[in-house]
């Protein structure tokens, strides 16, 4: 079995530590890597840079149907381009903040999500109604670092940890969900500080993809997710309408 | 006044068609024009088809900052790119299904959507949702029709005629939304045939914007739709990372 | 294109100052004009307030009837009578409360509504709902003015803007929504002081109805709203009961 | 302990009809009469109708205060003016809609609404909202008998149960709701003759008037119903603005 | 008219005070006895405790049948075995928490649950979204006493009546219910301290079941609440499966 | 890792079914077995079966717990118990009918649920609620084969494949769950039938059992599903009251 990390954005060493986190609890049975895109931006940090990491998803995700990819990850909390990524894979999409909110909601009444600047909460919160989260999700709070900066401030793991603490506090909340694949890293430092169990998206979202294909489970082929119909396309984005047919 | 309707698709004839139905409800100090996308799909029929007219958009907005353009319509029923447009302008975006949605909710209990080809239902029922439409919407259709067979076939007004009162019937409804920016000059043919009120898209998005820009109404400038942060962009879509502030 | 804007309260100053309100927004072909209701309360203040001013507002809709209006705006924030007022008129009857927050969620994630007096914070929160604004509406909050109030205290401004400050850094709002027409006149005022737009309901209201009447959207002529069935009324209602018919 | 049900409509003929039932449930402590309206319309039938009705509700609630009145019913299935006749009366107002709703809700899954004309489906499904229960509501279904036929046209219990029948085979319901107080009077008859429980608002209020008395709950005489403030009313309505104090 | 309140927990005392407060209400016409479970937790804390009462609920409803009662309470506010209860009774069963929560509807804009430990404020917002009271709850708050030290403690009552008054000032609440049949006796005296009405859904049950009786509404016996198939049962429950039929 | 499924019906050739197909999709390193309750009824088809299945499947929790167990499914698809089963479990418990509508989630825009009788209709529909899957469940129908006869019935294959057709074709559906894990070994043949994924639940939650503990995520031990208060039990339940503490 062959599961993709694919990181929307441009920074490889964010795609390091998100490979490494998804290898860390796949199966024994699971070929994994990690792609970083193509095209886009170093960080999304807002709906202008969610949309434009989209191309690259969906170019990574070609890619990864012509060499045999089982299924996908899309590592970013934003979840962006999914619905158009299932269009195109045979196999599994799944984004790390629909399997990280799932994942929290069998684990007590609910959740608080903890993202990185505050102009990011309203997209989290989109994504809580798009997967019926409304009764797990408690409150979804913002540390004020910029993506980067939680490779790159040496008070990152202190600031996010303590933006989890406060969260679970304000909320009442049974869990914690990071609300950036660059918080990967952090998960099991701060469960041991704040004492709830506290959810990676990038683990959780391999873990379903494994159980996905393993369970044989693929979309039928049929309907809003077939295969896109080819068409001409033009400009800059003119390689994307040679759109090969695998339904 | 200056409004700029924006056509996601590549197929200028559509923008033509599309330029004269916003032209003709725009009242007279509004300086109205059209634009095609200059990069991306040639007719909007699948999730995939979506997020890549989203580059061309972004890019005919920023260029429509640098014009001093007043006010955008995105025409494409999908609301593409919606949120990050809204960022990267600095008046008023809106989208043809929310305009559209929001003017049907003025004329009885509620109305019933007819779209091209049934595998765009799904998004026009997350739209439904977002706007906060579902006591409104009671229906969505598909005629079956493809995008450019809305001007090439020779039956389309008959076929989208004949799915419109259908969908009255089935739904009880009290009006018709037409579900693509193709559908506009059908718009006065469909009322008078099957004799409820039918709104197009493109006309209603074209007066909510001008009355917006009317009452002065601008985002504040700050929070999550706040002019996006500059960063580095690679690979095909680089230009977009060389933004302009224009909060 | 003639619209009337229906003051349902008796007070003839602030049906002057919606008046002028309305009028500074209204495109150059459209002659408007407002009326004060001819029975009812000198303020809305309440639910039997409101409910007393309905058939003020139905008489006034019947009169425009017969003078040839083509739309309607009922400016109390409560939207009082709209049901009823729509049967009656042939063409478009939109609230201010519709209107203003519909316009509002162009603007942003989300608005706050600072009203009059907290007693009628609740029926804010039922139009909330009914017109579909839940993911919308962040906070409602009363300044505890009475509205006559607004007029004849000298700290009006003052107390209004203050409660609109309060009201944005409790919500974390993008815009606020006046909760009362008599604070139309407080719009620039207050986005002046506080820096994010504020929606004033009679002026969102009139361009609605005008844009309306501009897409020649009236309703059907079938179903809940069609003209009400001719019955006879009895007491001091009996003028209500010998109903024209202009379906 | 005294109940007064307020038949909202002029027609003294469905207020015995109305007492009766009403009668023929309420506990042997109780003094239970039924007033006709002294203003308004016939019959009502449309949202015209309706919000002409309501003053005619406010004053005889006035009255029944001034003489020791405990609680009342209001004996329309749109449930007219309840906010506004709560912050009126010291006791408890229940309209019959409300009552029938809740009492439906505990004999299974769910219940079917059979109202009389169609155009009156809107409002019912605005209360079905308004009372939270849109889980239990299946269906509403229209006889399209006019109210006053359901005294008047021969056929009139054989043309409900059947509309009663039809309800319950499409929504696949536990019971059937009567959605007028005008069909009080079959309830028997069609549970007889369909086999499902069947419930008359009429009486349903009666007895829940009867238990909130028996519990002695009355509102706080704070808040949103608190007695409105006195204010000049003018016109038709003026005797409306003498309001005396009885928080 | 006989009526059983069926005490959950296997706590006599308690089952004694409720049967107070019940026949208090309860009309002349009616006989009223309290049942204790014969087996099951001393109180119920926990999902798990209210899993395991439900047994004893269910032999309590077995007898009631052969001694022909009419309806029954469950006086527990988690409403234990409701739905299976609605299976096995021929006449209406109640939960005291639906009574409570709809009882309080009618009072006000909205109320605030007291319960005693705030592991059980889960299962009260589960029956608050199943009753569809989400428009009518503001909060729900814990006071932290176990179930028995309501009787124990001699500052219950104090501690009781302090979490209601700051539950109704945090929330703006118009009434109390409170969250326990514990609570039943302390009714009168917090309305008396707080000023607000205050609902115990013993009483308010009891005349719930009293008037689905005096209506003469029992399930159809069809469909999801007939009564349920015969069939082996192993083990301790084996005497469940002896199960007469009274469909 | 050690996995253990309850079967809550006490049929064991029911629970050597749902382990096969547990154990066909585990990892090489889960150890997993199956157990049939102790107590109860042979098949849950009611309300009250389910209520009762739930000592038993509490009882097997408790007994996992002294051996061992890391996590456990419930494989019923009414989910009994799942609350009182988490306060009980140190690690997850999942129940079937969590699992295959989440599961399904990810396979396209919805889901039709195949139950056996149509008297457990409701039971799946409260589970949608409580699980957030309004959105994706788009109907529950019932083959009206009883649970047993899954096994016993030579036609039973065909009747629940063609309600599988029927289902989708109806709803329009993108997969099918299966409603009752005694439909487990029949779901690659439906699948092959009638071309659309089909979702075990069994196989589901045991691969998000394994999953959950893969990720080493556990309850926080504080809080709603902190383990149970100790406390005396009486009557047949009486040895559930001796409940070892392991927070």
């Amino acid at each position: 079995m062959r599961i993709r990390v694919v990181n929307p954005n441009t920074t490889r060493a964010m795609t390091d530590t998100i490979e490494e986190c998804a290898r860390a609890v796949a199966g024994p049975g699971t070929l994994l890597d990690a792609v970083t895109a193509e095209m886009g931006p170093a960080s999304i940090e807002s709906h202008y840079d969610e949309a434009l990491s989209v191309p690259g998803i969906l170019a990574a995700i070609r890619r990864g149907e012509e060499e045999g990819v089982d299924g996908y990850v899309i590592a970013c909390f934003g979840d962006p381009g999914l619905d158009a990524a299932r269009e195109v894979a045979g196999g599994p999409v799944i984004g790390i903040a629909e399997a990280a909110m799932e994942t929290a909601s069998h684990l007590g009444r609910g959740f608080s999500v903890v993202t990185t600047l505050s102009r990011t909460i309203g997209r989290a919160a989109d994504l809580v109604e798009r997967y019926g989260r409304q009764r797990f999700c408690l409150g979804i709070h913002a540390c004020e670092l910029p993506v980067l900066a939680l490779d790159s401030d040496p008070d990152a793991r202190k600031i996010v940890t303590e933006a989890c603490r406060e969260a679970v506090d304000a909320d009442g909340s049974d869990a914690i969900v990071l609300g950036c694949a660059g918080m990967a890293d952090l998960c099991a430092h701060i469960r041991d500080e704040i004492g709830v169990p506290v959810i990676d998206g990038v683990a959780a979202a391999t873990l379903t993809v494994q159980s996905l294909v393993t369970l044989g489970l693929r979309k039928s082929g049929r309907g809003e997710f077939a295969t896109p119909p080819p068409k001409p396309y033009t400009g800059l984005l003119r390689s994307f309408g040679t759109f090969p047919h695998h339904s």
